[in-house]
């Protein structure tokens, strides 16, 4: 059976959107993008571009799955109260089409893609294209939302993944 | 022409709504109440039951338009997101309904419901009961919720309100 996961990268005035397929232990690119709010515009002109560009990803591309990125935790209250509106917007469109939604932050979409946490930005987008065989690098949030979708396919490959998303520990594919 | 207004007062656990009917000068009670979300559910369940309560209210209700609370930004960064998170959900869920949307702070509010900003969180309450003429206390969410749906009635009553809205000053009624 054909898994279709879709990656969100939240963000205040771009959000990223990156769609896998996971066949088997082969990983294959769909589509990728950024839905980029209007500046200046109200928070409800913004939220409404965001959720009906999510939408009209879910209608166009049909995942069975979704990962939405946990967002850093700005030092700036402002900054941090417009991030949360963004992504709690995200995690409404995604939950009002049904989608299951996984969470990670950005130490596990790190540690999963590059293998450790402290990578830089580039390394991840590196690694993005290398592990999709992609013939040129995507925009910076599209290849994190990417970065996501991945981390999700990894961490979510039957049970033992399931397991893994409530706290659990696993290595090499089995419960420790 | 009857107008409906639902006023929200957004929270990361307890979502106040309040609905009022503004005919001519007068303000009348519709409804009010809390939606609370389940402690230790996920972002996901947990925006699930509000926007579903949200549209549940609006469904029942049919407001013509709405006003939500502009929420106070914390000093706990992760309480900050949480609450912008939750802001952010109750916008979408407005937006997916075509409510137009006004947004107020809760100096604004305290401004016009009691007439001076620094009104502690009773008085509101207190006024609340004796605008609408109503028999008991609300709920405190609920109450914060019909106060901003009040704060609205004061500042959209036709277009010297909808001016006022876009940050022209408005005295009596007149733009100065």
């Amino acid at each position: 059976m054909k898994r279709r996961i879709l990656g969100i990268d939240p963000g205040s005035r771009i959000t990223g959107f990156g769609v896998i397929d996971i066949v088997g232990n082969q990983r294959h690119y769909v589509a990728s993008g950024a839905i980029r709010t209007p500046q200046g515009a109200t928070l409800a002109e913004r939220v409404k571009v965001l959720v009906h560009g999510i939408h009209q990803v879910i209608d166009t591309y049909q995942p069975t799955e979704s990962a939405l990125e946990q967002v850093f935790v700005n030092v700036n209250p402002a900054a941090t109260l417009m991030l949360g509106q963004a992504r709690g917007a995200c995690m409404t469109a995604l939950v009002l089409r049904d989608l299951p939604v996984a969470e990670y932050t950005a130490l596990q979409v790190k540690q999963s893609v590059v293998g450790q946490g402290k990578a830089p930005k580039e390394q991840v987008q590196y690694m993005v294209v290398r592990m999709l065989n992609l013939s040129g690098t995507p925009q910076a949030d599209a290849a994190d939302a990417l970065a996501v979708a991945l981390t999700h396919a990894s961490h979510s490959s039957g049970a033992v993944g399931k397991l893994a998303l409530q706290g659990l520990k696993v290595r090499g594919g089995r419960l420790v």
